[in-house]
């Protein structure tokens, strides 16, 4: 396999953005990536997207993206595993350009889901038909299963989870591209609306919309584009149960502990040697299973380490400096491509306010519905 | 890039399968290709599927495949491109392969279409939202469009058009997998029902449902696993504008000629050393239009091609032994690699009554909306 690297990142702000469309968000998202590469031309372009034909009635996006960035004949094709959309369009154009058949390839993800659908239902669809949706649940309700299963067991607080809220709202204060800009307390998110018990409304990432692009191209080549390249050092990828009742236990997320572990494995390091990570809160109690899934704490530790201030920009182990879901936002398809731009920036040492001192290897951790499928990516500054 | 060969092939009957969920159809195919292959193990999966979530709520296929399959753990990512989803599934497992990063991957393809979904709206969503679908227009009415302007460019006739429905059903009735096992004649095909003037109810491919499974390996370790493998000799992709109006040609499809000639140059091969082919016909104007694209014909004359039998079981370039899109149905996700079926068992000598003599070399042509997309195959017996 060849290196591959990062030479061009771009996102648009994550937001209710009723002035743009689907394909306006893609064009900004792609053509600010280009332009921080320099580059005037694609091999490729990969769209992580999880339900434009619901949202939005547009599916084939590949083609349409393509031609609409001026790109038009350029092969174009979308992946979609729900919120782990983006994560999944950066494996595939990883592979692509690691295979040595293409040079530069766009991975990208972009979702509009404030245009009117019944976003709760259409995201349902993520879940499993038979054994879940049919049933009438949807993912605050399996997300509060998943806490409850987890405050049983481990004897987490709704103090811990408010402390995820609360970290992240700080973070996503510092990035100007964040849905919300502002602090809470964990006073405020206690008292916000219930939505699946125990999960209230400020536990839950928001409905936006939303793109994020970044370019691939072999590590070397990278400095034809990029005076801080950052070398993809590992990719991994994982499964589970689609229902969360087919599970061995619903608080350990299997996908993302095996997709983490081969991440670690590809790129032989471990959880002690990531600098910073971006991993996936689309619900406060998600961020705790995953810090303790990718072994960033110890299992049932995860909540204390929050509370203890681990996680936060100066911690051990800073987490979602961009904000991460619950306050940067949640386009679902952009989610996972957005995380690594976060990443990109730590280790270019580009991340203004939000920066963490002399970051070197940085992780994502992406995932799709109540944590069936799973993207892990390791990058290092070269 | 490493040497990459097909060692297992596995598909559902076409059709009406009222007894089938989405998720049987895929188990079903994917089982027939793991055991042709003397398989138990898969490095990663790829599902083509255009529509799970719009025509039975279910989107998010990688991992609910994965485990309903007996392979949870596994990576397995849903592509999509339309009708085109299939071969751009293949297309990422190749690279996959190719790269090193994996072994044993599976490509695969599936959709339900009879579950009571408005079937015509929800394939339109792979047309142009904005330019087109607003307006009213669905892909009857985008085909027909391309009929006439062929008509009108190169005198192309009802009785060409009829001539390749007529010539696919021969051999569609020699497929036991197919929709339709009968033979129809010119005079039933042109008094059928008119859909869109000039296409008729038999200008059309059907409604289906089914899955197709096809399993990658290193060509070095093919042996393993199959006493005729079959080598991918290129993979050629491309796209053009959704909107057919904002084509410079609409009766030239610009995507395949490009995705052909990429394939072409990689394969080092041309349109003569093709010994038999699968493109798509999913309506009988598309295959003329293809056999033009590829250069299997020169432009305009792929109608009198048909019509002289050039195109036929015996003749010059046999198109569509397994009765093509028309008579073996056309479950959109799963064409793409139902193609790559056919091709693999021409090439291994075991497709029975459709046997092309001595079939060395094959290619499998698969498009996404009205061509938008379009992804280009070449196989070889090794």
């Amino acid at each position: 396999m060849r290196d591959v690297a990062i030479v061009g990142v771009g996102m648009t702000p994550f937001g209710e953005l009723w002035e743009s469309s689907l394909r306006d968000l893609f064009v900004d998202a792609a053509s600010l990536a280009l332009r921080d590469a320099g580059a005037d031309h694609l091999d490729a372009i990969y769209v992580g997207n999880m339900a434009g034909g619901q949202l939005v009635g547009q599916e084939h996006l590949g083609p349409l993206m393509a031609d609409q960035l001026g790109m038009r004949g350029v092969p174009s094709t979308r992946v979609e595993s729900a919120c782990a959309s983006g994560g999944a369009a950066l494996r595939a154009a990883f592979f692509e350009v690691a295979s040595g058949a293409s040079d530069l390839v766009l991975a990208s993800g972009v979702e509009k889901m404030n245009d009117g659908a019944d976003v709760t239902g259409v995201l349902a669809t993520a879940a499993d038909q038979e054994a879940e949706v049919y049933h009438g649940i949807t993912f605050p309700g399996l997300y509060a299963m998943i806490a409850r299963a987890h405050m049983a067991a481990h004897g987490t607080t709704l103090e811990d989870l408010a402390a995820v809220s609360v970290k992240n709202h700080r973070h996503g204060a510092l990035n100007p591209k964040a849905q919300f800009k502002q602090e809470v307390t964990a006073e405020q998110v206690m008292a916000s609306s219930m939505v699946a018990d125990p999960l209230r409304l400020l536990h839950c990432s928001p409905v936006s919309d939303g793109a994020a692009a970044v370019l691939l191209c072999p590590l070397d080549r990278a400095a034809e584009f990029c005076d801080k390249p950052v070398k993809i050092r590992a990719s991994g990828m994982a499964t589970s149960a689609m229902a969360l009742a087919d599970r061995h236990d619903p608080a350990f997320l299997d996908a993302v502990h095996l997709a983490g572990n081969r991440a670690f494995d590809m790129g032989k390091v471990g959880p002690r040697d990531i600098d910073v990570a971006e991993v996936h809160d689309c619900f406060a109690i998600a961020e705790l299973c995953v810090l303790e899934a990718l072994c960033f704490t110890e299992r049932g530790l995860a909540g204390e380490a929050t509370r203890a201030g681990e996680t936060t920009l100066g911690g051990r182990i800073p987490i979602n400096t961009s904000g991460g879901l619950k306050s940067k936002g949640h386009p679902v398809g952009a989610t996972g491509v957005a995380q690594v731009i976060e990443i990109v920036e730590q280790l270019r040492g580009e991340a203004g306010a939000r920066q963490v001192k002399d970051a070197v290897v940085g992780l994502t951790q992406n995932m799709g519905g109540s944590g069936a499928s799973a993207v892990v990516h390791i990058f290092e500054r070269v």
